[in-house]
């Protein structure tokens, strides 16, 4: 049995926070250790450009996911690990895709047609309005970080789903016409996977502006946890571990017999003030050893630069001979 | 004062046939000889996608060229000739300049709202139906094309002035969030460029099925010339130039004074099959040499292919630094 591809992008717009751990980053390493699939992560720098004319921000995203996904123990022997846009094959084969991609088929897509109704809805005559080619054409260049590397296995959110789907159209409009070519990717929803509470109850994004950061200072990391919303109650009065983030954070981090016991301790009437201490000591345990690595990886650049190369030395290995194929299929190869 | 760059890409979907000779590939070879310009030429093959699915079709018409434009004494040493999919860079640009392009200026393209109108005229509801991405998208390609190398003239038909107009406003919309950064390029219109009547007094084009071969055998030249439609007048009888293929097309190729001794010939009444006779002689004695030199190097694919391989060599040389550049610019290049 041939090993499972699986792909995952991570867009270099921010940097991470403790939400992004806990239900993205962690569970996505773990995954990796399995030796019967074939990881390949990348940092999305040519999706960055759609929503980001900001150079300085997709920079230091790009450093900071790349220490932090390092100093949380991916292991790149193991897995893939590249940035999007030192592997020229991608573009290369984002335009055969465009070429092989219904117009009809980006017109239908979730996130161009939110963007027109919220022109629409703003009173603009022409929907379109302040809307960039990137973002009209980007299900195509999420194909061909896709196709170009055969993935299996996509684990994306819900809104995602139907990129994949129109990745398997294009991939199988180009097998049809110019032979098997393409293996046809699937979405991995995972359902379970943890959605963190942020500051304010809601689930923990930097759009919200909640968020608790991962790897910044202990003192930082303290000062957030006193900031998330509490209600009033005292202490000595019992509390509702069902509805608090508090305890909501604290149950991603703990073993299950540390959340029983938090829960005794909501129920006794523990106080505000030492259910956070608590919370920040258990995050603090297991963050403080990955964030000494992270302050290390963030001071040597030409380190993280190298993983990089290497990594892209790794998926141009088969990127390269791929695209020559591809080019062959097309009548584009050498004379 | 700096050299002028001057960029002419040639889509690799057809056989040269003598319309292309008089009217682009020859005027074009000559102007490549002025020392004041820089000249890029390179075999369009990402655009040939856009329309043709056929293989076969665009390995021939690629080689062919190549073939046809080095037979004529495309000078590789001064000018920069090279296949298109060879420079990873430009699809990498196209990308950057996706997420700076207006989605309102595609909508705009003539070509692509011609392709809608024949949609809706043939009673189509959708009008996007069978187009695909590659048709909408290609402006922002021939961009790509154009300010990699900081074209500053593109000589095109009247029909593509408006590609060159988006390609300008991208760039300005680029240089004014990054910096300045790429030059404007600029249309070139050559009206008094050659337009070839064909075999049925239109323009020639391989559209019309109305073309002269330019390369295939003395006898299959001689044969398409006497295929020129005429009208049924005898010889003896006086025949007016003014309304004549055969006399136009002798006109292209012939000195002044042949031109000149040819009218009197056509007042004397010339008979169609003597005039064929003297326009195949000129025309032939102009195409031997290079027909020679074609056949001997399209039984030489290696050779092709390393002129080939040379001019990516040499524009690469411009293109792989300046796209570390931009990439720098957006926040892409190294740690």
């Amino acid at each position: 049995m041939t090993k499972q591809t699986v792909l995952t992008g991570i867009t270099t717009t921010g940097i991470p926070h403790l939400g992004n751990y806990a239900g993205a980053i962690k569970p996505a390493i773990e995954a990796s250790k399995n030796t019967d699939v074939n990881s390949f992560f990348f940092l999305a720098d040519y999706h960055a450009l759609i929503k980001c004319q900001d150079p300085k921000r997709i920079a230091e995203s790009s450093k900071a996911i790349a220490a932090t996904w390092l100093a949380l123990g991916l292991d790149t022997d193991n897995v893939t690990f590249y940035r999007q846009s030192d592997i020229p094959e991608i573009p290369q084969l984002s335009w055969v895709l465009t070429c092989n991609a219904a117009k009809g088929l980006m017109n239908r897509a979730h996130a161009y047609k939110a963007a027109v109704q919220d022109n629409l809805d703003g009173g603009e005559q022409d929907g379109d309005k302040g809307i960039n080619m990137g973002l009209f054409s980007y299900p195509i260049l999420m194909a061909a970080d896709m196709l170009m590397f055969n993935a299996n296995q996509v684990p994306v959110g819900k809104d995602q789903i139907q990129h994949i789907e129109m990745a398997r159209d294009i991939a199988g409009r180009f097998n049809h016409h110019f032979g098997d070519t393409f293996a046809l990717p699937q979405a991995v929803i995972d359902d379970s996977s943890m959605i963190l509470p942020g500051l304010d109850g809601r689930k923990m994004s930097k759009s919200y502006d909640n968020t608790i950061p991962l790897f910044e200072t202990e003192k930082k990391l303290k000062k957030a946890i006193n900031k998330i919303v509490t209600n009033s109650l005292e202490p000595g009065e019992p509390k509702d571990f069902n509805d608090s983030a508090v305890f909501d954070i604290y149950s991603a981090f703990a073993s299950e017999s540390d959340i029983e016991s938090m829960k005794q301790k909501f129920v006794e009437g523990i106080g505000w003030g030492n259910a956070k201490k608590e919370l920040f000591e258990l995050i603090n345990e297991e963050l403080s050893g990955p964030r000494e690595e992270y302050n290390r990886l963030m001071q040597d650049s030409a380190y993280l630069e190298s993983v990089l190369q290497k990594g892209a030395e790794k998926a141009r290995a088969v990127s390269g001979p791929f695209m020559s194929d591809i080019r062959k299929k097309l009548g584009m190869g050498i004379l």
